[in-house]
């Protein structure tokens, strides 16, 4: 059976809908998928999430080795039983954390919002890439930490996540395309050393995704990929630094799937870290199937909430005076609490000056709501063949319909 | 129409089983009412508080009134309106919070666990405690702000609270008996300001509870509670100073409900600031309708949960490692989402740790739930004639039934 099962593809793009498998049941596709990082959906209980729409969430690696570790959740049975989700799980590899110790804001800089000049200086909490893997400090107890390839496979192994990502380096926007092009190949190694690991201790029934690396350059983005495609992974994820702008990510991310098409097709195609409305709806076009990113709960968190506005990039920030004294609510026709159940911006504001945790959770609700209502109405369009007019009333600032 | 009906007394004791009947709606009494403290139980949305079994929650007027301010939230046509809470709410007059400011750690001291010795000075954030209020300066703004007795009722009725409480002066516990006693009549004083304005610029169907003080001093408090049934307020609340130990607290509450009986006993009777599962039950005994407190809430916030053991002083404290591998529930039986959605202890214990907001969510959840149980369990049982047997029970470290 096909580990992405397609249902429909839309003609005028690359865009396709489906059904993804895994050990704990399907994810329909495409998917946004909310951030679990640290073994939860931040204020937010499981059944909540589940309720949203959502088939998937994300745990990260990096995080859960620090704290509780990967002996403890195993115990527990694996991190599904740990924190009460039974549908999928999708690991990231740690790659992406312990890198961005030393390279700086690399959340910005794959996102097409790089600030030339000033990245980090390659130190930071890392203190040396090798061969073998990466040696870090903890952030938790300050221990130096060695992270290989097959440390991040036995740890995604333990925590016995439905998807796996394997171990790479996440390449920023700042460094030059002879270091890119020599990481990409140290990537393409480890790659192999996952697979290696997997296929002798990896747990029955987990996909691996591999990574596609290659900085912004043409040519080592399209060779990534086929080395991916080529390697025996289920599933292909693209990462690292997508350029300067988002004219510039999604040609990049252009160049990557053009590469998985044809036999490659049935493998699925994440797309690491990248969340922003209008992102998602080009990220679709482009074939992508899934999309992670700490987007909606972080915005939701420090009181920005999801609105369908091109002109504010999708968000209306509550922190700010003048929501005040407003009495209407943050979107009609929305089905989230925050939004039927009476609470008016000028409340919502308030709390989340007040800095009040029922504030974070109506938002966070209120901006998963309508992530899933967005994504829903993209699957629908392409299994109905209308994705072309549901993009653009999405893209111009339509409401979600929620059906 | 009484306000309270009483529905059931108890032959042993002098508990009373009833419904308080309020402009939103009735309280079944005995009751514990959750605060609201800033116009939110932290955390929880209104239908959760609901779904819990509570019919009151407590909002604060002295926090309210420094953000986001009456004006504001009458703009928004009053307190439930702006929180979205259609059922009961009773504020308090913002007493409490003012002299805590100046007299240090009252919460302690009211609660039977004053420290000799300790009490702060008269100063803080107090600038004057004059006949005709109290001067102090805001903690959000700095501006010097008074609090008169007109003040706390024209808030109050700005937010349109169900029960208001008069503008007292909380007597902390190191002050002497001569200051207790001056303090007591100038609360007096107040009350009878307090009613004033309410008689001439009151909300229709606003109910006022006058407050017993009194200090430890068994004539002053009966003075006091005499005092306020006389005075025409609707109900009586007992807050300052209630001793150094239980034993005393009991007592002192004892005086004051004493002076309640007979031609007063039809007015709801609330204790202020008591909610420790020992003190609920002796309260109700005492004949109290309604308790509020923090320790619930916040308890579950700081990552303690409450379990039916009196050797714990009904507390699990799972910021403690011991709780790190431990697979069993919060408490077999309880019907909240922590104990019925499979998490253990050990990922409770975790999530609390890691300061994450849904560990703070589950406890709060928990801990509400566990004290509804307990005054469900105590109001059914006076209905039944059964309160000796459940009282004895719960106090032994019975699980609350939940039927």
């Amino acid at each position: 059976m096909a580990i992405l099962d397609i249902q429909a593809r839309d003609n005028s793009s690359f865009a396709r809908a489906g059904r993804l498998r895994t050990a704990h049941g399907d994810v329909r596709t495409p998917a946004f998928v909310p951030l679990a990082t640290k073994a939860t959906v931040k204020g937010l209980l499981p059944n909540e999430v589940a309720a949203l729409g959502y088939d998937m969430v994300l745990g990260n690696t990096f995080h859960l080795l620090l704290n509780p570790g990967p002996e403890l959740i195993k115990s527990f049975g694996g991190l599904h039983r740990f924190m009460g989700w039974e549908a999928p799980i999708i690991t990231d590899s740690g790659g992406f954390q312990v890198f961005s110790m030393g390279h700086g804001t690399i959340a910005e800089e794959i996102k097409g919002r790089a600030r030339h000049g000033k990245g980090k200086d390659r130190e930071g909490a890392i203190l040396a890439i090798r061969e073998e893997g990466v040696r870090f400090r903890s952030y938790v107890d300050g221990r130096v930490r060695l992270l290989a390839p097959e440390d991040s496979m036995a740890i995604q192994a333990a925590l016995g996540s439905d998807i796996a990502l394997v171990f790479d380096e996440c390449t920023p926007f700042h460094v030059d395309r002879d270091y890119t092009a020599r990481s990409t190949e140290r990537t393409h190694r480890w790659l192999d050393r996952c697979l290696t690991w997997h296929s002798e201790y990896g747990p029955e029934g987990q996909l691996v995704y591999g990574i596609v690396q290659g900085g912004v350059y043409e040519d080592l983005r399209r060779a990534s990929a086929q080395f991916i495609a080529d390697s025996g992974c289920e599933g292909v994820a693209i990462g690292g630094s997508l350029g300067a702008e988002k004219a510039q990510m999604y040609e990049v991310v252009g160049f990557a799937v053009e590469e998985l098409r044809g036999a490659h097709e049935q493998r699925p195609r994440h797309l690491l870290g990248i969340g922003e409305v209008d992102d998602l709806i080009r990220g679709v076009e482009l074939g992508i199937d899934t999309f992670d990113c700490a987007m909606p709960t972080r915005l939701g968190r420090h009181g920005t909430a999801l609105v369908p506005d091109p002109g504010t990039r999708w968000r209306v920030d509550l922190t700010k005076g003048r929501w005040r004294e407003v009495s209407d609510p943050l979107l009609d026709g929305c089905p989230c609490p925050a939004c039927t159940q009476g609470f008016s911006r000028g409340y919502l504001s308030y709390l989340v000056r007040s800095g009040e945790l029922t504030g974070m959770r109506l938002l966070t609700l209120h901006n998963l709501t309508f992530m899933a209502g967005l994504m829903a109405d993209l699957r629908e369009a392409v299994i109905d063949g209308r994705l072309p007019e549901v993009a653009s009333a999405l893209r111009a600032g339509a409401t979600p319909s929620w059906r």
